[in-house]
């Protein structure tokens, strides 16, 4: 058994399918999308480990996913605090961070502060559609992230990494080895340069989408919206 | 401790609330509203105890709750069939229609013969804005239910009964007591006539709201969408 990945152009494709041939709308997608981030989140690092989660969201879908994991965090008894340095005007991510904010959810400027004061980092900042060049302030994000000794949990990507590639071969990101990703709807290609646990979320994809796009997708247990899977695409 | 209840009108008031105030879309609460309903039908009906489910959906918001809950217990391994006699115009509600024949979801118009051919029922046919009297083909429909020994998981209010003072005197629903509530947002008043088992969803209310609606929320358990709640509030 062979892990079966979706490339890039494919997952944005499946995305337009989902919309279209689905019927799902952007809220509905995100809102499961980041349901299952934060229940990766609570399966690797339950609030017994501590409860203080920096959640770094990028300008684009990525950072929804993140902004919807922050809430359902909350919601857990997690203590999330939100970097989001690039903040959309767009109006679904503006109400996701008006939800935020009545939960009285910090939202930071600074963070290499916000960085010493967590027990857990959501890697939120770039998804499938990212192609470079980092820019500001998003480099010396990386760097940090590159370095700190606190666990992240990446979303579908570790941020700046390519997406058929992995990571670039030099400058931030170069050794960026988050311990945790989670793939949305299915693992891309860089899965195969990850070395951490690996996750997969995105429990709505119907079998004539899945078998459109060629996806092998682990069955799901019970109630949960996220499998663990292994270097093989095996369930864990 | 006592229960405390939310009326029909201070329920419509908070649902505004959510969408103003905490600048949720009508798509992202009804996901995670129909989310909770597929939670609680899995405990009180593992797949274990038979995987047919018959969702009845009314023409409203009850309606759309139960084609979401419908949706993910697909996904859960159950086989729905949606009994949905007065399908809405509303956008919405057609998406949500939409995705189940995406999965090839039987629709029914024949209630009686599809009772037979159930492990468990749905009620989704009237929530907290039903003000009565039943329309046809719905009386018809809330006598089944009353017969049936089919186990039945209603939502938000046993369908036919009235938000404050619960069971009609007499006709269709006088005699309706399914096993099986489980309440959106907050209890409804009619819960002080309710027999059965009785759940609570919709972790999503903000404790700003819950204080302006002098809620009392039970807290739910880790990744749990809903808490199962006894006579006086408390949970199980």
């Amino acid at each position: 058994m062979a892990l079966k990945t979706l490339s890039a152009a494919n997952a944005a494709a499946l995305d337009k399918d989902l919309m279209s041939i689905g019927a799902f709308s952007i809220d509905q997608l995100m809102e499961l999308a980041g349901l299952s981030v934060s229940q990766a989140v609570y399966h690797v690092h339950p609030p017994s480990r501590g409860r203080r989660i920096l959640v770094a969201c990028g300008p684009g879908n990525n950072g929804g996913d993140g902004l919807v994991a922050a809430r359902h965090l909350w919601h857990y008894g997690y203590k999330p605090t939100i970097y989001y340095p690039k903040q959309s005007k767009n109006e679904l991510y503006q109400r996701l961070s008006t939800q935020l904010k009545d939960l009285n959810v910090p939202f930071t400027n600074d963070f290499p502060a916000s960085l010493k004061e967590t027990d857990h980092i959501v890697d939120a900042i770039f998804g499938f559609s990212f192609s470079g060049p980092l820019r500001d302030p998003f480099p010396a994000v990386i760097s940090a992230l590159e370095s700190t000794t606190i666990p992240v949990t990446s979303v579908d990507a570790p941020s700046s990494w390519d997406i058929e590639n992995g990571p670039p071969k030099e400058g931030p990101g170069a050794k960026f080895m988050p311990p945790f990703l989670i793939s949305l709807t299915a693992p891309k290609p860089l899965v195969k340069l990850f070395e951490g646990r690996h996750f997969l979320g995105g429990r709505f994809v119907s079998p004539g989408i899945a078998e459109k796009y060629n996806l092998d997708l682990p069955e799901y247990e019970g109630l949960d919206q996220v499998v663990e899977i292994g270097k093989n695409g095996q369930k864990l």
